[in-house]
C-alpha cells in the first residue's frame, strides 16, 4: 500500500479507551443489573426469543476477572460502509488478545455470505496494524446477504462448530443486529456452543436509544457532509447567484440531515419525519421551499443553500402512494408498458392504471423524474427510490412554482453526498468509540454472553467518563408489519420531533431562513486542540444537555 | 458570526512570511533585474503595452527601504472563489499598514463593477481579523465583469482620482489579470497617478509559469477533491460493486484531475490535453474506459474510479465541431426549433441542419445528453458546456459499449465535485503562499510598479526559502485569437504532456488501472506533523524535481 501522509500518521494513533477496560480485559470485572424487558411488546418479543429474552444489562467495571482462556471470534462486516469499522476489529483483536495470546480472529469476508461459505481470512497483528484508524470495510470486505432463514443458521452452525468458533461479532445496522439476535437465539436454542454478539454500525444514525447513545460511523460521515455543505454555503455567500440544493444520504431517517443542519445552520433543512408527520405532499413542501426562496429574493438575495434527505420522497403521502401504485401496476403490466417506446405514451398508459390521484401527481413531475419513477426499477420490478435525484426534482418544481409568481432570476445547482463520507478516516471520536465497542465486544464474548451489543455510554461526558458495556439485543425490540408479516425487530430511531437536536433546529430554522447565519465546520481535525478534534455531534449534545 | 470551532482555531493561526519580508515592508529592498520580454509574439505586445512593456523581475530582499508613507490600495476580487482570497487581502493589509499606520485599504463589492461603480467598503482591521485565514470571497463579494473597453477604464481613471486612490490590486485568473495589465497601459498612458498590480488565483491552476509557480487555491480545492475521491475509492474497494466516474472543475486545463490522480492513483484519470493531443474521439475515450473495465472485470473485480475533466467533451474534435456547429445552427433556425416539442422531433431536424458527420454523432449520444445540447444555451444561444453531464455521458457510452462486447454487471454511479473544494478553508501552503502575495502586492505598489502581478517563488524548498518579488505582467503574455481578434493575452498554463507531472502519471496509470493502488489522502490537515499539514501538491513537487 502506498500511504498518503494522513494515513501514515494516523496508523501512529492509538485510540482511548473508557477508564475500566484500560488494565486489558482480564482485569474487567462484569456487572450484571436487572432482567430487562423489550420496548415493547413484550409477550410477542418474549416468544420469539425464548432462550435470550430477558438478560440483564451488564456493565464492565475494573477488577480482577475470571482466568485467562484462548478464544476463537468470527467477525462480520454488515451493510453499507461506516468510518471506524476497522477500529471495531482492532478492538475485538486486542481485546481477545489481552485475554490470551493465543486468541484467534477470523474476519469473513464479503459480509454474512461469508460466514455461511466458512469464507474466512485469520487476522494476525501484521494485517490489522495496516488497517488500525482507516475508513473503510476493506480489510475483508462487506456485504448485503441478510441471515435469516434456518437453512442459512444451520450452515453457520456447521461452520462456528467445525472451524470451533466462539462467538461471532456481526458488525451492522438495525436489520443486522435484529438477524445477530435471531442467529444468538437459534444457536442457544440448537446448544450451539458459540455466541452472537452485534456492534452498532450506520452512518444513517438511526441505531439508537438511551443505551446505544449512537451508531459508529455517524460522527465521521456527518462531519465529513458538513464540510463540504459549510464550503458550500461560503461558495454561495461569496458568488450571490445560486441556490444550492444539496441531497444528503439517509433513506429512513433525517439524523444526518438534522447533524449537518445543526453544524452548518443553512437556509433550509427539511426533515422527512416532520413531512410525515404533517402530512405534507410534495406541493407543500414545493411552497415551504418556495416562499423562503421568494422571501430572500425580496431581500435582494437570489442564493441560499437547502438540505434534502434522500430519502423525502417516500415520506410525502402523495408521491408514496404513487410509488406504491406504481409498484403494484408496473408489475401487472410489465410487457404491455415493455413495448410501449415514447415516454410521453408510457406515462399516458400507466395513468389509466392507477388512481387519479396518482395520476395526477406523476403527469405534474418533471419528464426526468417520470422517467426515473418508470424506468428504473430493481428486480422484484419496484420503484428505485435512492435513484430518484429528489434535489433535482425540488430545483425544477420550486422553479415552477417561483414562475407562476412572477419571481424569476432562480438558479439552482443540485448535489448529493454519501459515498464521499462512508468510508472517511474516521474521526477520533468514532475511532475510540469503535476502539471500545470491539474491545467491549471481546469482554462480552469471553464472559460467555450472547444476543448482546456492546455498548459505550456517556458519551457527551469526556472519554474517561465513558462507560462500557453490554445491552441485550432484545431491549431494543419491538413487532413490527413486515413484507406483510408481524416480525420481532429492533426499532428505528428516527428523529424525535419532540426531541433537543429537532427543537433546537426549530427555534432557530426561521432566522437561518432569511439571514447568512452559516457555520463552516472545515475539514475534519484528527491533530490540534481538542475543542477541534474531539467534539461530538451536535445531535448527541442536544440530545443530552 | 457563529464560528465552527476550527474557524475559531484558525483565526489564530499566524502565516509565515518569506524570510526576507518578516521584518516588515520598511526593511524590504527593491532589487531589480534586467529588463524582459514577453513570451511570445514580443513585438506585437510591445506594441499593445508602449509603456508597461519590458519592465523588470523584482526581488524583495531584506535591508532599508525608502521613508514611509501612507498608501490608499483599492482590492478587486474577481471570478470565481479560490481558497485564499482572504489572505491575500490580509496580506496587503499588514503589508502597507506596515509601511504606514495611516495606510487605507478599500475593498471593492462585488468584483470589478464595484470598482467601476466606486461600491466599496473601507478594510478595517476589526473587519479583515474576521476574515483572516478563511475560505470564501464574502468579505467583499466576487464578481465577473470583465474590464476591457475604454469606457470603464475611463471610470476607473474617475474613481481612482476622486478617491485618491495610489494602486489597485486585481486578485485573478488569467484573463482578469490580462485586463489589470491592460488597465495599468492605460492608467500610465493617460497620467493617471496608480498603479495596478495583480495576484495569481484559480483553482484550476492554469495561471502559472517559471515564475509564478502556482496559482493560489489549487493546492486547497485539490486537496479537497482528493479527500472525496480517496473516500469514494475505500468505498468502491469495500462495496467491490461499482465504479464511481467522478468529473472534477477544471475547464480549459486538467491539472486539476492530474493533481487529484496523483494524489489518489485512481483507475482511470482522463486528460483533456491527452485527449486533444491524440485526438481523440468521443468512441476512442469509450472504448479506452471499457477496456480497463473489461480488463478488471475479468479478474473480477466489478468496481473501479476513474476522473474526468469538466471540459473534457470541448477536446475532442467530433463533440467540438459538433458543439461549434450547434452554436452556429441554433442561432440562425432559433424559431423553427423553439417551435418543435418533443425531443426525438428536435433531434431529427437539428441533424438536417449540421454536417453529416455531426449529426451521427448527435444520433449517437444519449437522450439526457442530446436535451442538454439542444435545451441548455446561455443568453447568446450557446451551448451551456458546464452543463453538459460528461460522467454521466460516458457511464452510458461505456455500458452500451460493454454491453455490445458481451459483458454484464458494469453499474456506475457519478459525482461532480467543483463547488465543494472553492471556498474551503485554505490549507496551511495556501493560507501562507496567499498572505505572502498580498504582502508582496504591498511592496510592488510601495515601490510604485504596476503591470507587475505578486510572486512567490522556490514553492518546494520550504517557507525559508521561499522568495518574494514581482513579474511585469507583459511576460507572460502573446497573441491569440478571440472572438475572432487577434488579442495580447497572458498564455494559459495546459499540462504539459511532457512534463513531470504527467509524465509520471504515464508511468503508472496502467498499473493503478488493473490494481487497487489507491491511496486515500483523507481530509486536509492544518495541525500536526508538517509532513502532513504542511505538504505542496505533487504537481509542484513534480515540476521542480
Amino acid at each position: 500500500m502506498n500511504l498518503s501522509a494522513l494515513s501514515k500518521a494516523r496508523a501512529g494513533y492509538r485510540p482511548k479507551l473508557p477508564q475500566s477496560l484500560r488494565k486489558g480485559a482480564l482485569n474487567v470485572q462484569v456487572e450484571k443489573g436487572e432482567a430487562t424487558q423489550s420496548i415493547k411488546d413484550q409477550a410477542k418479543i418474549q416468544e420469539v426469543f425464548p432462550h435470550t429474552y430477558g438478560a440483564p444489562i451488564v456493565r464492565f467495571n475494573e477488577g480482577k476477572s475470571a482466568e485467562p482462556k484462548a478464544l476463537t471470534v468470527g467477525v462480520v462486516l454488515s451493510g453499507g460502509q461506516a468510518p471506524g469499522g476497522h477500529n471495531v476489529i482492532a478492538g475485538i483483536f486486542d481485546g481477545v488478545k489481552s485475554i490470551h495470546s493465543g486468541s484467534k480472529v477470523f474476519g469473513f469476508k464479503g459480509g454474512p455470505s461469508g460466514l455461511e461459505e466458512c469464507n474466512y481470512l485469520e487476522i494476525t497483528s501484521e494485517i490489522i496494524d495496516q488497517y488500525r484508524n482507516t475508513g473503510g470495510f476493506d480489510i475483508i470486505g462487506s456485504g448485503r446477504t441478510k441471515l435469516e432463514s434456518t437453512e442459512q443458521f444451520d450452515r453457520c452452525a456447521e461452520v462456528v462448530v467445525k472451524e470451533q468458533i466462539d462467538a461471532i461479532v456481526i458488525i451492522g445496522g438495525d436489520d443486522s443486529n435484529t438477524n445477530a439476535a435471531v442467529l444468538a437465539e437459534y444457536f442457544k436454542a440448537k446448544n450451539v456452543p458459540c455466541s452472537v454478539v452485534g456492534a452498532p454500525k450506520t452512518i444513517d444514525g438511526d441505531l439508537k436509544n438511551k443505551y446505544v447513545e449512537t451508531s459508529f460511523g455517524f460522527d465521521t460521515a456527518a462531519k465529513t457532509f458538513a464540510e463540504l455543505v459549510g464550503n458550500i454555503q461560503r461558495d454561495a455567500n461569496s458568488a450571490k447567484k445560486y441556490w444550492h440544493f444539496i441531497k444528503l444520504m439517509g433513506r429512513s431517517a433525517s439524523h444526518i440531515g438534522l447533524e449537518v443542519a445543526l453544524q452548518t445552520q443553512p437556509n433550509i433543512c427539511l426533515i422527512s419525519e416532520e413531512v410525515e408527520a404533517k402530512g405534507q405532499k410534495l406541493n407543500d413542501v414545493v411552497h415551504y421551499m418556495a416562499d423562503i426562496v421568494a422571501a430572500r429574493m425580496q431581500d435582494g438575495k437570489k442564493f441560499g443553500v437547502a438540505l434534502i434527505p434522500e430519502g423525502l420522497v417516500e415520506f410525502m403521502p402523495d408521491i408514496k402512494a404513487l410509488i406504491d401504485e406504481l409498484n403494484d401496476s408496473m408489475a401487472h403490466y410489465e410487457k404491455e408498458l415493455n413495448a410501449i417506446e415514447e415516454m410521453t405514451d408510457k406515462v399516458s398508459k400507466v395513468c389509466t392504471l392507477i388512481s387519479i390521484d396518482s395520476a395526477t401527481v406523476l403527469k405534474s413531475l418533471p419528464v426526468g423524474i417520470q422517467a426515473q419513477l418508470l424506468l428504473d426499477r430493481d428486480p422484484h420490478g419496484n420503484v428505485q427510490v435512492s435513484l430518484i435525484e429528489t434535489e433535482k426534482l425540488l430545483i425544477e418544481m420550486v422553479g415552477k412554482e417561483l414562475k407562476s409568481r412572477g419571481k424569476s432570476g432562480f438558479k439552482a445547482l443540485n448535489h448529493f453526498f454519501g459515498y464521499e463520507g462512508r468510508c472517511a478516516i474516521p474521526s477520533n471520536f468514532d475511532a475510540d468509540y469503535c476502539y471500545g465497542l470491539g474491545f467491549s465486544a471481546a469482554i462480552l464474548v469471553k464472559s460467555g454472553l450472547t444476543g448482546y451489543m456492546s455498548s459505550i455510554s456517556n458519551l457527551t461526558q469526556g472519554i474517561d467518563n465513558w462507560k462500557a458495556g453490554g445491552i441485550p439485543t432484545t431491549m431494543l425490540m419491538n413487532m413490527e408489519r413486515r413484507h406483510g408479516e408481524d416480525k420481532a425487530v429492533i426499532q428505528k430511531a428516527l428523529v424525535e420531533l419532540d426531541g433537543g437536536p429537532f427543537q433546537f433546529f426549530v427555534s432557530k430554522r426561521e432566522e437561518w431562513a432569511k439571514t447568512e447565519s452559516y457555520t463552516y465546520p472545515g475539514a475534519i481535525q484528527y491533530f490540534g486542540p481538542a475543542e477541534v478534534a474531539d467534539q461530538a455531534t451536535k445531535t448527541l449534545e442536544l440530545e443530552h444537555q
